[in-house]
């Protein structure tokens, strides 16, 4: 309810149009929805084509089913992450339309296309076993209507392939960095490229790693500037900031 | 605003006694007044006589002083803490009506007298290095209104001294443990005492105490039913809830 | 024994009706006894229908059928936590009457009906995720005789849904918040309600999450008075403490 | 050096206008400034205006005068942080169009204005404690060139005060949130507000704060999306970080 | 080699029965042998009856099952400790003499006799989920020949039921104490007996009792003197530890 | 109040020699002094000669003078360990029969001299540094009446040292390890002796020591049987274990 | 390209016998060349007979037995680590030449053969637990052309077996010595050899080795010098560099 | 004593030249020296020159001096790590002829020229605030007769000066990266170089740095090969180590 509703509403009181009674139960409810329901939740929901986002893991598969059936009849655009095989057979049983992106471990379901954007967003990934993060962060990007590249295996070990696609990096608007082990990449890039870098770490690695929480700590402490940080594997959680730069 | 001024507003609408903009204006403001600024806002304000808190570490002796002297010129009441001995007698020279607590490092200034419950917290500590959690605690009840006993040097080390005070202990509403070390007075108690119990860690201790967190754990992870924890020397924290619930 | 059971101890003495040695054993194995061996041992057994507890993890579905079995004969309630689905079906089978609830993963067994109490319970949590350890709490505030209400879903990431439920949660008499990941909603419904606040952190989460250990860490520091902490996933610590407060 | 260089280069080698030897020194050095020296090194060199930074700590008040002149007597413009008020002294002394934030322990010397940013980031923070955070981000994101607002003593405690301010805050381009304790600002304006969040983790808090730790997991944890996160009470980084944002 | 065969070995020198050559080369091994073989390696060797120790983790049934076969035959007495059901199966089918201690997964296997001691050991542990490190201790504390107790299920939430067994407990010559959680019990026990005590803590526990580093840390930080600690679930360790006390 | 006391009393009521109600008064009070005062408080209190032990930090100055003042004025034995410099000299001025170690901060107040153990304690530590334990454990060790010898620097980087020393060490009844950085020494006298080993891990150490963190944490993981472990750098309560055994 | 190579083309530019197109080609691609593509990627490539080295863990099987049949057909050689029992029989049943050491978990294929060094790596072990990383670094070491020796079962709670094979020891050029638990065999090894020491962690162990962290600990905080440290289990990495130092 | 010392002793023996009490008196002790006193202990000592090394911290400034007049007497040369200005000073006067690296806290003397290595260790560094252990490590490496070279200021956030650098590094023997914050660069260097890597994680750094330990856990998880780790801000312990490999 903007300002001009209000005043709609006050003159129909004025003009006897509509009860003190009547206009007052409206207005009580005002103070929740003006809060800005709309705006409140799900950001999603005021652009047409964002997909709900469902968090597959602890979920049984009856109810994911039943969630994806859900939206889909309501014309939404869903994204499912972190969505084992099993889980991903039920629902495109159920749902043919919906792709499964077996090494990212994520479902999409378009019903409406969003429109691409011209700026892109680079993935870049230091080796083949940060791939499942690459694949969460590139399909949630793109859902989001985002263009983007991904630039795998450029680890600093063999630093050269990494010059060679610095280009293609520079020439993004927002860089994804995921890397596992000592995440150095993070660094280097943010050394090279003068562009804000969301860092991913990964769980890869083995030893004093820790579960990525070596990679994190590495990453939070890089010695180059414009770069933050998002949670151990968070693939989605970096496209989604991604995206929200790359769309400014 | 409440339901009654909503309609005595929409009646002067009606009868022209407000102009539709003016009114506009009042509602447009109404949805956040009436999310209950008064109630979310400083439980401490509504109820007459609750101190305003301020947390001294941080904070510079000039701000301070400041603070309390704007404060008192209102009435309020107030409890300073974390208040270092300079800081404190900065304080009273500005304020002489205010009173230092030396050990629990924390000022009081009282302007309404609070009514005392009957009923009474009970603050058990484990040994003389746990008195500063210990005063702040005590000094935080009682200005929150509520009769408190201290029950010192009870560590379950000498377990026959803890005995002897069990009926005091056993008389309050509600029962606050103070202890560094391995904690395990909350326990004890905890399986002695049929009352909610708040333990608060201490940092008291050497080596491998690690600043306070292996109490926190040990007491975290308490056989004995009925203990909840706040965080570390928060002894302030655990008079808070403990008022609240005595006060119920 | 009671001092009236004492003195006529004495007075038999006295009377020739006991001997000296006699007495002077009953005597001797006094004190343990009236160090109160009802008011120590189990709070449970001096109140009529409360429930006892068995942790059913870490043991065998042999011992815990026979357990309940022997306590069902006992005529007393029962409370099974953390309880597989096998150990439940091992139980039913052996004890019909008693109740399985899967989600919370903890068996109840009434056999003598506690009155509920008229003030509530509240228990919010944050996402779905979360639900095992809000049932734990909810079947165990209830077994105790509480009324007990579930709020669900009213994570921060949709601040309004929370504003939606204020005042059903505002009329609890005391509050258990579960919460996983950054745990803020303890914090923020301590900003806004007036009532001891106990906080239970959940192993929901990724990444940096550390099995619950970021949450514990953010609840216990707070910047909302009120709130103490108890164990993480603690859905039955959590109740137990709320009922010693809601029968206050 | 471009094709055309290149070519122009060797033409003039062809024609007898630059000796062989002269060439090949010249070329000589190509293979590291093609590399690209000046996009590599200090993207600040290649904008007019962009500031030298220093990192004051763990430098001797000498060194820090005597690097802060010669930058001086450059034209640059210099930032220069974690400055003691001793270490300023000496600076201003020696250069007095210097200015010190001393609440920001940062001292900043303008010789090229930079013209402002239309777009702004907004600087929100929980409480007064997390200030020098705040002034930290606050004149970097100035020096910089960004228009930028602060918003303090916005914490979840007060949850009423966020809600003023947040027309203000969703304003902005990208928002910096700064909060020490449980960290919870950061997820509850995530939920809020539709635009990129850096969240900065303070020292803040006691106990169990360890530091500054458990507010970074807290909001590495967050539940809102669109959160990304620098080091513990890294101010510069984080405006440094939202300055490239809020300059695409 | 002792002094006297020394000398017999310098009396054959000169009495030319053993060549010059040959004694070098006897004398060049005597460093090492005399450094002590019997002495340094394996204290069990050299008194009669003490067991082969094999820790079973990590190794391959059928390398177990031949280690056993080939100790057997020596006639050694054999202790098999972290022993899985199935190799204990393979181990008994190949041995039938030997016993398995399915709840301490320890296998003893004794072919000589070892007299037991008069003094004796106590092991007293808080909870029934600490019955498998009690009995790894109680059966490694008999198979080196020590009268050994137990006393279980006396944990300080019920605190009766330790004082009813103090005697028994103060009659030990050393006390393991055996608990998980908050490991309480062992302080609780050094404030009441004046003997030795290893303290074992248990892996028993959830949420943040990190599989047993919160009760190591408590029993650390323990407010009685006379505790000393071993290495989580590590019930083999304190008995050994305690039977070369018991033996002394 | 022992066996007799109590025929005594009961005597008395049979012959009229005591009221009923004044007997039953003085068994009231019976339990709690029957539950064994002497025995539970003050093991030290029931031998003649035991030091009382007063940890001195955290206590002021003033506190410390007074209570070793009045203990000596009570004839008792004094130990006050973690004693600074200016504590010292302030006790030893009001008490000059006081002696101080200065490496080990410990005051030793002898008023009633104890016999000396035939049998020893071996207080063997790696470094030179690690001496102010070393000097804690032997004053509180020989304040107890043990025999105590110290072999010092005998660190495995250079392991002949230890070799010649042995047979020293071998023919002690226990034997406490002093010893920081990686703690190996604990493991290797394991390897060599067969004697209860306390290990007391020392904070003594860089880097990743964190705290003697490290080396407690390798001490635990002990390669080498019967050794046990005391908390960091508390040589005090590894002697007083030490005493324990060494008088069994 | 050297500074000859440069002088002769502007040579050729200058007597016509390049054109300017074709050099600045050639030049232009000079930067990247001359950074030393073969010096910089895969140190391995430079060398004939040096494997290509793929890590197991995390890729499918499809992918490892693809990439080995690869290689295979290059003619390179090739080591596989972390490679499972399934995985193994996968890629010896396409290439048949491949040899799989289960224990080491690693497969070697040999297409050209090395030629040994005379020098020796000395693998140093204290358990027999600690085999497969001993194996991993022995396969590693001579994969890369080295004489390697393993030395097994040395852990200094037997030290004289040590003793025993020092000679073996101190011949070796550079020393891995691989250690669980309290890794004390790392700095016995160091106090005896004036050889350089790797030391590989192992994960072998139980309660607070923490996975190996107590290990790492304790082997960076050796009181020997010359000790370097590789992540736990990196028998790989260990092997690696032994290797470098081996061939110098 | 070796082999032909004992011949001749057992010759003298045969022909009554010594006594059979004599020589056996002389055998006794044979072991312990033969252990081989020499190679054991201080492999300094056997070769003319090695600087005797003193770690000053936790050392007074009266020990240091007698220490270092002492071996300076000797005609040792010595290296005092870890040396405060004040014990430098108290130092260079007793012995003017010492001389005080004021950065790298450390003294040498030399009385023995030892002759310097041609091959050379390159001392690697990322910024200037990881000096301190630089030149700890240079003084070291000096010392221990080692050709060494700095290469300081190179970290990766300004790559190409890494680059320009290059040859100087690949030309060293074995190589000390001392790198702080993520510690990148020993990984980037690990990329490009072929040689033994020793890197040094420096305490340097702010927030989630932990002192050092994201550092250090970034290089133990390094992703390039040949990288092995010594403890935090050990510059002594990496130089004592390069200089073993240098002198291969």
């Amino acid at each position: 309810m903007n300002k001009k509703n209000l005043e709609d509403l006050l003159q129909a009181v004025r003009h006897h149009e509509i009860s003190v009674e009547a206009a007052a139960g409206q207005l009580e409810k005002l103070p929740f929805s003006d809060l800005g329901f709309a705006k409140i939740d799900n950001h999603r929901a005021i652009r047409v084509g964002y997909p709900e986002v469902i968090y597959g893991e602890g979920k049984t598969i009856d109810q994911v089913v039943e969630i994806v059936r859900h939206m889909d009849q309501n014309g939404d655009n869903v994204l499912l992450t972190r969505c084992s095989e099993a889980m991903a057979q039920a629902v495109l049983t159920d749902c043919p339309k919906a792709c499964y992106n077996k090494i990212g471990r994520i479902v999409s379901l378009t019903n409406t296309l969003l429109e691409e954007t011209e700026d892109y967003i680079a993935i870049v990934a230091a080796g083949t076993s940060d791939l499942p993060v690459v694949e969460e962060a590139y399909e949630t990007a793109r859902m989001l209507g985002n263009k983007a590249i991904k630039v795998t295996d450029v680890g600093v070990a063999g630093i050269h392939r990494l010059f060679a696609n610095l280009d293609l990096i520079r020439g993004a608007k927002v860089i994804i960095v995921v890397a596992g082990m000592e995440g150095a990449l993070a660094s280097v890039i943010g050394g090279l490229v003068d562009k804000p870098i969301i860092a991913v770490p990964t769980s890869v690695g083995y030893g004093a790693n820790l579960g990525g929480v070596a990679t994190l700590l590495a990453m939070l402490n890089s010695c180059a500037s414009g770069i933050s940080v998002v949670n151990i594997d968070n693939g989605f959680g970096a496209a989604y900031n991604a995206s929200m730069i790359n769309k400014l």
